[in-house]
């Protein structure tokens, strides 16, 4: 492996691992109350074209940063309407 | 400008505004009590990081939107350290 896809998977780690704890709190507490849901589904529509693009240019840290990252988003989502 | 491009502004303006809310809500009441300086510190690092690697394949939507969250993030940051 090259060493800008490294430095990119090592960026994609740092990135989405400060988003675990949100994750791991909302699966606790099922509490979703002080999350916006507009502002979380821009965010989750962000990582769709992020993953696109990435796609696009064929960059493997932005792939699979976004696949780990969006399925995070959408587990939280689903507590946001599951438990609304 | 070509359409992967285009579309990576579009997901980087998406996810950088998903980003501002914290950022105004921290400017106004100048509370960083439930913002950890750790995963904080982890989420800046890595900003730092995709935008060498935006810099190293030379993409613009990479380097832009994470210069916009980099600088958002110091903002959050500075107000962290200075009325913590």
């Amino acid at each position: 492996m090259d060493t800008g896809n490294t430095l990119g998977l090592i960026a994609g780690t740092l990135t989405t691992a400060a988003f675990v704890p949100q994750v791991v709190k909302t699966w606790r507490t099922r509490s979703t109350h002080d999350i916006s849901l507009g502002m979380f589904a821009l965010f989750s529509t962000g990582l769709v074209l992020w993953l696109v693009y990435g796609v696009m240019i064929g960059s493997l840290p932005i792939v699979v940063s976004n696949i780990v990252t969006l399925a995070l988003a959408l587990t939280i989502l689903f507590f946001k309407l599951r438990y609304k």
